[in-house]
């Protein structure tokens, strides 16, 4: 185990890095924390939860609203959780956004850390400060920034996760690389999911090489003024797409990054578009999905991004360097 | 109108006192701004919100629940409301609390602004950040600690107000006096609800007053480590006993003052509670109620200022000086 800590503007994350499940009770009390993770986590990995006090919510993103949360809170009272307590989310990205809100505004806020259970979480979900919980079709509309206090990097977690999960985070490392590291890139066109499943020592390198890329965007724009909305790169159409056809994350951004290439081909003359589709398609991503055009283009009206009749886009100028563009909500609804 | 800029830990709010609540549309776009409401005050002064994008909520504690919410946000999306919009709370404490609340965590925050409307709103509960929600008998479980933009104080918006509201606001400032401004307590000695009611000039000094004296407090110690626990003087019980007996808040408060005092005369001598109780009693205010010491108890040991077997109390040394008290659950369990 080794740590890297990072100060963001009001907290600072620790990250332990090659870490074991056990080392949790180094870092946090036992008797006033409590482990959030959902039924399937608890179910691959139940032997870690023993000692502790622990809340299984229902899995999946179908359950990352108001009412899975009303429960949760309802748990924390009735352990009589007061406000030295912390909350220790344990699984995928739904289960550390809705630990990370929870905590956020229990009793107006405890402290909280993560043990992430899948490669999107260990590379993206869990890192930055963002949480929240989906409102009907419409993703974290109701949420905080906020940074947990640590998260525990614990590779052997990965073993029980299905392909269908490992390519799901590859679609966010191969964001990343898009849009902020050519040698990433080239990195990853050399090898495929299966060659990381085999390689530990490369394995671990990637993920912490993404976590720290992750924090130093959002270590300089926390509040998603500016640089950090880099990182929302096959995002805008993604979500509209996702929600709607029940599609994994990973592979709605997959769509989206594929899209947003195509836009970046026609406005700004991006050369890169075949190379980012062939390593899409390489990591067992989809390219494009059958969509209603006028559906998606009406969740694209209600998202964040959105500022009045333009949204922000994010375009590449090359393989590793993205841009933010404003682009005419009209223009958006032609290309779709 | 005059503005005082207050700078908090994150954000500036800004007071602006003996305002018109026509001033409003100087302070924020009419096009991206929504006000927030309930029945009551829509009801009571609808002409102010002609132009204005309004929602408005059922009126009443019973209300600060997660249901309201939910029907806030549905509300705000179906506006179309973005990222660039305003939220200006219009009414008393559970408009203001949820408001705040609602903006501090849609779209993962937009701004927000308040035009309180009673007496207990202009001198505590729209100022310092506080807002939140109810969960079943427990006040304020959910929420954040974030600064409005700004306050808006038109003293005309009183007229309407129920004399139980006067009081239910005195109640406040009479803790504010008990806690930290001897003179004001003096003052307040002098005169009663009416003479505040006819003299519209001596309102607006004693309104300015206390937000600014909140307002100190709150800067010192935004996140109520230390020296804002003061504020909650008469809260700790007052909390315990309002929501199973359905008092107003301000009764709550002048019962959990007179108990406070009662504990400071045993624990520390305090000679003043003779005439913290006249003044209790000089406001309108109850002194006491019947309740049932074990139910009282039981919502006490699920209050947010219990840490594990201990209790933070506020008790006073002498009149216009608190002091916070670590006491055992037990010690106070005798003393109910």
């Amino acid at each position: 185990m080794h740590a890297k800590k990072i100060q963001f503007s009001r907290q600072a994350t620790t990250f332990y890095f090659d870490a074991a499940f056990s080392n949790l009770k180094k870092l946090v009390p036992q008797k006033t924390s409590v482990l959030v993770t959902d039924e399937h986590v608890f179910a691959a990995h139940q032997k870690h939860f023993k000692g502790w006090n622990t809340i299984v919510l229902k899995a999946g993103e179908e359950y990352k609203v108001q009412a899975t949360l009303d429960s949760l809170f309802e748990q924390l009272l009735a352990m009589k959780a007061d406000r030295t307590w912390t909350l220790v989310g344990v699984g995928g990205g739904v289960v550390t956004d809705m630990t990370g809100y929870a905590a956020s505004v229990y009793l107006r806020g405890v402290k909280f850390g993560f043990v992430p259970t899948t490669i999107l979480a260990m590379v993206d979900a869990a890192i930055g400060g963002k949480n929240g919980i989906d409102v009907g079709l419409y993703k974290n509309m109701i949420g905080t920034i906020n940074q947990p206090q640590f998260l525990l990097y614990d590779a052997s977690l990965l073993k029980t996760l299905p392909l269908s999960e490992w390519r799901n985070g590859f679609a966010e490392v191969i964001k990343h690389a898009a849009i902020m590291d050519a040698p990433m890139f080239k990195e990853l066109e050399s090898r495929n999911v299966l060659f990381y499943q085999k390689n530990k020592v490369a394995l671990q390198k990637l993920l912490q090489r993404n976590a720290m890329l992750k924090s130093k965007v959002v270590k300089e724009d926390e509040f998603e003024k500016d640089r950090r909305r880099l990182l929302n790169f096959g995002h805008t159409l993604g979500h509209a797409v996702e929600k709607q056809y029940e599609l994994m994350h990973g592979e709605s951004v997959a769509i989206g990054m594929a899209f947003a290439a195509k836009l970046s081909q026609e406005m700004l003359h991006f050369k890169g578009i075949d190379r980012l589709v062939k390593l899409i398609d390489q990591y067992g991503l989809p390219i494009t999905a059958g969509y209603d055009k006028q559906k998606v283009f009406d969740v694209l009206v209600s998202d964040k991004k959105r500022e009045g009749e333009q949204m922000n886009f994010i375009l590449l100028e090359k393989i590793g360097k993205a841009v933010i563009r404003k682009i005419p909500l009209q223009e958006i609804y032609k290309l779709i």
